[in-house]
């Protein structure tokens, strides 16, 4: 299902011209207009989910081997040296456009780029229960 | 395959214990000892990839399904507002352990991470060619 006030279903439907990369009858692969980096690209289904938590399987188990191709012709053409791959859900989180898509952002020796966190420590005394009740969850 | 000098292959088959919050035949999902937040997880597959330039197509449609599957159960369980999708390569790029994972990080409200970069903007007179040419590599 396309969404008519999207403008990710636009592009990735050819209704609003990109520069595409990759295109096939499921996704098409554009460069973002404000990258961080030279070659950061954006994977965009050509239906319309909101984010990870509507994501059909359908579209989930041919996302990352798109990207996977993607990103190994990107490194041999841009010669980079290392990708982020990076997917955002929700405003808290970084997105800013409520059409999955998933950022490849090829890095650069030296550049500017950090997408990094500083490192808590587990809380041990709750994480075995945590991974229990989430674990049961997942098995609903 | 495994590597037996690889740290992520022996907690993903067991052999060293984790805090395991989802497991199949394929993949273990467990809680990063170094949180960014509470709740991060990683998701590792049971046979050793480098990353995702050599993850199999059989694992690479697997992952994001499980990543749907356990962000949904943590939002559900953690009440987290959103989540970033994280999957980094080679060193420049922040990975560390050099076994294909993603990281699955809860955001909060309020918190302080901070996975975001100074846009740029896209060098126009260069874009259509250079997509053009990684897309020819990408078809062959």
């Amino acid at each position: 299902m396309k969404d008519s006030n999207c403008i990710f279903c636009k592009i990735a439907n050819g209704e609003i011209p990109s520069y595409t990369i990759y295109e096939d009858n499921m996704f098409r692969v554009i460069f973002d207009l404000g990258p961080a980096s030279k070659g950061h690209a954006l994977v965009l289904p050509k239906e319309h989910f909101k984010n990870i938590f509507s994501l059909s399987d359908e579209y989930a188990a041919k996302a990352l081997i798109i990207a996977k191709k993607v990103v190994t012709a990107m490194t041999e053409e841009l010669e980079c040296d290392g990708f982020n791959i990076l997917q955002n859900n929700e405003e808290i989180a970084g997105q800013t456009v409520f059409h999955f898509h998933i950022h490849l952002i090829p890095r650069y020796k030296g550049d500017d780029v950090k997408l990094t966190w500083n490192p808590t420590e587990l809380d041990k005394s709750t994480a075995e229960q945590t991974a229990k009740k989430i674990s049961e969850r997942i098995k609903k």
